[in-house]
């Protein structure tokens, strides 16, 4: 059985003899783009770059505006902080998640809460949300419209709330933010996995205050190592650049800035691939959609589960996903995989199991448990 | 005088329309580096231009180890946490400086010191501070050998000392590192303007524990965006590279992370810049050096004066400066070179009166402030 699966991913790609989990395509303008950055010596404003990277973004996705920055962990810092976290709140995310989701969080000086996923989609469970929200949190004793809920165990105000589209598949995002919404409290998504997938037809990381993309290697498409805030608030938007070039005021030549900045905008020469990349999205995402149809066909009637877009929703099909029967299982299958020289890798450790994160708040985490032992990355690059 | 000045520095880049502050150069191999990165679609080890960015910036400042990260703030977060530096500590810098010093002190959660600058180098007096430490601190009751001294007003440990070279004027860091140690506090270097300078022979950034490097868009040179942490101690660059790469334990396929980290990699592309500007920075500072001698020739007998490089040091002279009798002469100057095309700014606002800084402890300021309403910089960037 994992003799076929390895020998199917081999006629995926063909030209490779060590399969990668993901790399990188650049088969646009990247380097007549890159070339011009070098030629008008980075300052001049041929190609603004960033301003069109950034503008193509909004269109892409349908948020009124974007910001791009250094990257999507300093993406969902700055979004966080624009959204009201303050050093000592706590915000929810989920477990299941790549590690800097948590960190971003941690470098606002708050503390994750972990709420458990659903098992279809991978991404933060909105019953579990309104289960942990109702049996944990308590009304602030101020009643001003910006209060925010309790936490009941360590009195602090429960911040934000920030689910994951994992590998790039929806979470059920429209109850979150109904639940968020009746709760008080803001939701910023973290769609670093999911730029080309959509909930019924809106584009993920539109739903809540902002989103946050990352471009980093080996995402979907890539800057080598950028990110982006997308929002429909054009106030956010403007504080997050502010915020991402060291809180300068405007002057013609006085140095004067007005809050702890940051040093987090997008270089120019990272916006120029960006650009190009974008040029190309559509081909990219329909590569990897056809891929994950090919996967479909193939694990069709096996004992080995191909993980499919959840219900009224597009995904980008990031990273596919195949779900085995057990641990046992999976391991024998990552090993052979791996030896066979096709990078298969499992999901994330549990952020509640890393060392640093051992100490958070958790709720029920058993969909995410489930998960952990199951579900393998398989091969999901652009295919020539 | 001022049109005598202006038609000077006119003579001096006269291409130009609108003489710039400092404008990169990328006359070498920056375009060959980077269209290699994208046809080896980054993922190749084809250049490995990261790590010979790192071995370049080795041999050339002297320093064992160098790490290159995003930003020079990200450079000075990373290196004052590596150094011990907690939340709620203190960190003593100088006022005289570009606020991504005060910042990155800022991001550790630490509040800044501010001590003055001497009138010569601009950067941290040595008098100034050793008068500050001695009558502001108390020994640790803690008789630890990596106690450090308590503030009297605070109770805070003082943790960490970043002396800054301003404009690439090497500071007197000897003496500093002698002071710092006589109370047992660990020194960061800002060396982020003085790449290139040295101090009786020694690069700047490698006195103290640890220096950082930026080479951000205006810099001697530049990669568009990045930074690099410089030090002599094996294990503190090993945690610097395992900090700044979101703390991943080395493992085929599994996702563990042992501590709160952060996406501050330098990415591939940046660093292939990195290493075409360093195949030639003896030439950039050989130019900009030339540029200082003229300017000083210029300036001699002049009632502005050209503000040259400290004794036993070897400036790179990265923005060339000049001093007037008083903050109306300055500012009369600013009005008219600036009208006329030439891009000229005054030094940066002091820290402690910026409205995030305004209620930080602050000593004696009195050459800092002298130095605020005097000091103009002038076109520095490389002359073709």
């Amino acid at each position: 059985m994992f003799k076929e699966v390895i020998n199917f991913i081999r006629t995926l790609y063909p030209k490779k003899n060590q399969v990668a989990l993901h790399e990188p395509v650049f088969i646009g303008n990247e380097k007549e783009y890159i070339n011009n950055c070098i030629d008008s010596a980075f300052v001049s404003y041929v190609g603004r770059y960033v301003a069109r990277f950034e503008e193509m973004t909004s269109n892409y996705t349908g948020a009124k505006h974007s910001v791009a920055v250094v990257n999507g962990t300093a993406a969902l810092q700055i979004a966080l902080q624009l959204a009201g976290v303050k050093t000592g709140d706590e915000v929810i995310t989920q477990p299941l998640t790549f590690v800097a989701t948590a960190n971003a969080i941690s470098h606002c000086g708050t503390k994750p809460v972990f709420v458990d996923v659903d098992k279809d989609t991978m991404g933060m469970s909105p019953e579990k949300l309104e289960h942990w929200l109702k049996h944990n949190t308590k009304p602030s004793k101020l009643s001003k419209p910006s209060s925010k809920p309790i936490n009941k165990s360590t009195n602090q105000p429960i911040s934000a709330i920030v689910p994951m589209h994992t590998f790039g598949h929806p979470c059920g995002i429209e109850d979150i933010i109904k639940i968020a919404s009746d709760y008080n409290i803001q939701v910023i998504e973290d769609s670093a996995e999911s730029l080309g997938s959509f909930f019924k037809g809106k584009h993920t990381g539109t739903f809540g205050l902002a989103g946050i993309l990352s471009y980093n290697g080996n995402k979907t498409i890539t800057t080598g190592g950028g990110g982006m805030i997308i929002t429909n608030d054009e106030r956010f938007a403007q504080n997050a650049k502010h915020l991402t070039t060291t809180a300068k005021v405007p002057h013609k030549w006085e140095y004067i800035h007005d809050e702890i900045g940051y040093n987090y905008r997008m270089t120019k020469i990272t916006a120029a691939i960006g650009v190009a990349q974008m040029e190309y999205i559509d081909k990219i995402i329909a590569n990897k959609r056809e891929t994950a149809r090919l996967y479909e066909e193939f694990f069709q009637n096996k004992e080995i589960e191909f993980i499919m877009e959840p219900s009224n929703t597009k995904s980008n099909y990031w990273l596919n996903c195949i779900k085995f029967k057990d641990k046992k299982m999976r391991d024998l299958f990552l090993d052979e995989s791996n030896k066979n020289g096709i990078m298969n890798r499992p999901i994330w450790r549990l952020m509640n199991k890393l060392k640093m994160y051992k100490n958070c708040l958790i709720g029920n985490l058993d969909n995410a448990e489930w998960l952990e032992d199951r579900i393998v990355n398989i091969p999901s690059g652009y295919r020539d």
